[in-house]
C-alpha cells in the first residue's frame, strides 16, 4: 500500500495522485468522515465534491506486487480523526494482506534543491538499511506529524512493515512537484515498477520558473533598498 | 426535501420557515442533539424552547410532489455535529424516498440587489442545466460550508439528486428576506407550486428602508467629516 | 426533582446543597464523567475528592412529595457533557416518576437586593401562572445557558413539567447565599415543605458585611481621588 | 500498582521509568489511543516509535508484593483522553487485584531543595497517617490535575486504596531527577523493596551543576547591570 495525504508541500498527495493517474488504478473505496472539514466545493461545471479519502487498486503484471493507493483531499481536522483515518487505511491494508506500507511526506528545509534528498524511517532497522541501499538517507531522529506519520507508525504494533519517505521541500511551496517526483522515483525503484514522471517534471519546471522570477524580483527590490523582498521569500537562500 | 438552516443572511432559514408557514406543513419529527448550543430560551409567555431541528411534511395535490421541509434554529456548533445533522436529514430523505434534495444558502456579495441573483450547484451536470433553464446561474467553483452544504454534498454518494441554490446577499444583513424570496421563487418554479410571498416581501421592504436610512445617516456623517460611518456599513457601495 | 448545579453566584448549587443538608437527604447515586475537569482535590485531611454529580433522596411525611435532589461540584466543561449530564438527571427523574423538575439559577443584575426577586420560566403557561401566584415574576424572554437550563428545557420534549427559578444576583458575588435563600423559599412554598434557612441567612449576612466594607473602602478611595475603587466593585450602584 | 505519567518536572515519569529499568520489569501491555498526539518519532536508528502507555510487571521475591508499573510517553491531550487512560490503568489494577495504587507527581515550588520534601494525599485518612509515618507530609488542600491525579482520585469510588506522592520541584526543571529520587525512596520504603538509585542520583547531580552554573552566570549578569538574568531563571532564589 502506498499512502499520501496532503501535508508540507503536498508532496505525498502529489506523488500518490500522480501514481494513481499514471497507473490508471481503479477506485476501490471511498471514506467519508465527520472528522473532515464541514464543507463541500463546486467544480467548474457546478457539480459538487465532498471531502473524502479514496482507495485505488492497481493490478500489476504477474510476479510484481499489486498496489493499493490511499489518498484524501485533506487531513482530518482533529487529532482523533487523524488516528481514525490511519486505522481505516491500515485496516484495509490488512484486509488486502499488504506486504508493506509506504507513506510519504515533505521535510521542510530552507533550500530549493534541484535533486531533493529523500530521507527514510521504517518500522525496523533492516528496512532502513534496504532503503539506504536504494539511495535514501536514514533520518536519525525527528517527529512526523499527521495522518501520514500515524499510518506509518501505527503499522508497527500491527506488525505490518512500513516505510516513510520524506523528500526535501522548501517551506514556501504549496505544491512541490519536484519533491513528489523524488519520493516517487525512489518508491518506483523499491516496488520495481515503471512510472511516467513527465507530468510531475513539467509541473516541477513551472514551479522553478515561478520561484526564479520571484527571486529576480526579490533581488531587484533589495537592490533598490525596498523592504519586504526577503520577507516575501523567507526561505530562498 | 427542501432544507434550510441558519447561515449568511439567514437566507435558507427564512425561505424554508416561510414555506412551512405558508403551506401549513405538519410537524413530522424533531431532532435534539448535544451538538447544539448548551442553552434554552424563554418566549414572551415564559415558556421554554430548546435548540432543535424540525421536519415538516406537506401533502401536495394529486400529481404534484409532496414536500419534506427541514430546518433548525441553529447550526450545530461543531463540525462533527454538522455532519451528524446532515446525515439525519438525508436519512429521513431516503426513508421518505425523496426524489430530490433542495438546499439553499446566501452568497455574500458587497451589493444590495433589488433582484438578487440565484446561483446553483448540483450533484450532476444535467441538474445544473435544468436549473439554469429556470433562471439560476451556474456557480463555477467555490466552497459551501456548514450543514446546508453538507446535506447538499453528501446526497451525492447516497445517489440522491441534490441542488444548492445560493442567493446573493450583502454581508451586513442578518435576516435578508429579499434573498430568501429570490431563492424561494426559483424553488417554487422548480417544484411547480404556488407560494404566497407577501410576508417575505413586506419584511424585505422593511430591510430596504432600514438600510436606506442607515445609508443616508452614513452619508451625513461622512459629509460632516465624522469617522465611523463607513465602518458601520462597510459593505454598502 | 430539584436540580442545582454551579453557575452565576452559585445560587442553584447553594440552594440545593442547603436543602440536602437540612433535610438530611440520603445519597442515592453518584455520576462520574470524562466531561468533568481532569482534576481531583485534597481536603484538609489529605483525603482526595473527585468531580462528580450526586443524587440525594428525601422521604417526605405521608401525603407530601418525596424529593430527588441533584447537584454536582462543577458543570461539565464541554457542551456535549452538559447535554449528557442533563440527560442523566432527566433519566433518573423519569425512573423515579418525578412529577415535576425544579431547576434554579442566578440572574445577573447590577444591584444588591435585600429581597432578591425570583423570576420564573416553565414548560407550559399554566405552570408559569402557578408560580406567579407563589410570588415569582414571569421571565418574558432571555436565554438560560448551561446544565441547569438544559435539564429545564429538555424536560419539555420528555413531557416532564419543569420550572426554572432565577434569583437576582449581583455579578460580583461568587457565592450569593441571599439569592439562594430567595429561590429556596419559593421552592419550599411550592413543595409545601419547611426548610430551616438559618445557615443561608447567616452566610448571606456575612456577604452583605463584606460588600458593605468594600463599599466603604471604595468610597474612601474615591474621596481621596484614587483610581480603582469603582473598578474593583463595578456593579455596586 | 505504581503509576507515573509525564507532568511537572517529569517527576513521576522519571521515577516509574527508573523503577522499571532497575527492576527489569517485563512489558505486559501497551495502550494506544487517538487521545494521544497525532505524531510519531524516529530514533537514532531511523526506527519509528508511537505514542503509547506501557504496563510492566515485576515478580517480587516470595512474601513481597509484585508490582504493576504504568507509564506513558505523554499525557493524552484532551480531558476525556486523560479520564479514559486513567480508567484503563485502574481497570488493569483491578484485573490484577492490585492492593494499592501509588501515583506520583511534582509540586512546583520556588526553591531548589537538596532534599525535596514529599507531600502525600490518599483515599482515606489511615493511608495518609501511614504515609506520614514513612516521612511524607500531609498535603492539606490543593488540586492535582492530569492523568496522575485522575488515576489517584478515581481509585476511590472503585474502592482501591490509593496514594499520591508529590515531590517538591522547582518549576524550571524539565527533568527533575532529584525530586523523582525523593518520591521513589519513599515508595521503596513503603513497598519494602530495594532500588538502586545511582542513575537518578547521577542525573540529579548534573542538574544541580547546570543550575549552579546558570546561577553564577545570572549573578554575573546582574552585577554587570544587564537585564534578563532574572528573567531567564525566574524561580532561582
Amino acid at each position: 500500500m502506498v499512502c499520501g495525504l496532503p501535508g508540507i508541500g503536498s508532496v505525498a498527495w502529489l506523488a500518490v495522485s500522480h501514481l494513481q493517474k499514471e497507473l490508471h488504478a481503479q477506485l476501490l473505496a471511498e471514506v467519508f468522515s465527520p472528522m473532515f472539514s464541514p464543507k463541500v466545493w463546486l467544480g467548474e461545471d457546478g457539480v459538487v465534491g465532498v471531502m473524502k479519502g479514496e482507495f485505488h487498486f492497481w493490478k500489476n503484471k504477474p510476479g510484481g506486487p499489486d498496489l493499493l493507493l490511499f489518498t484524501a483531499n485533506e487531513q482530518p481536522y482533529s487529532p482523533e480523526g487523524q488516528y481514525e483515518l490511519a486505522e481505516v487505511a491500515l485496516g484495509l491494508a490488512r484486509k488486502f494482506a499488504a506486504k508493506r506500507v509506504i507513506t510519504m511526506g515533505g521535510m521542510a528545509t530552507d533550500r530549493l534543491a534541484e535533486q531533493p534528498r529523500v530521507y527514510v524511517g521504517a518500522t525496523d532497522t533492516e528496512l532502513v538499511k534496504e532503503l539506504e541501499a536504494y539511495g535514501a538517507l536514514k533520518l536519525a531522529g525527528g517527529a512526523i506529524t499527521g495522518t501520514n506519520g500515524l499510518i506509518f507508525g501505527l503499522a508497527k504494533p500491527k506488525n505490518i512493515p512500513a516505510i516513510c519517505l520524506l523528500a526535501e521541500t522548501p517551506g514556501y511551496l504549496s505544491l512541490d512537484a519536484n519533491a513528489a517526483k523524488a519520493a516517487l522515483e525512489l518508491s518506483a525503484r523499491l516496488l520495481n515498477i515503471t512510472v511516467d514522471l513527465t507530468a510531475l517534471e513539467k509541473q516541477a519546471k513551472e514551479n522553478v520558473d515561478v520561484v526564479r522570477k520571484a527571486k529576480d524580483l526579490s533581488r531587484t527590490f533589495n537592490r533598490e533598498g525596498r523592504k519586504g523582498g526577503d520577507r516575501e521569500l523567507p526561505y530562498v537562500s
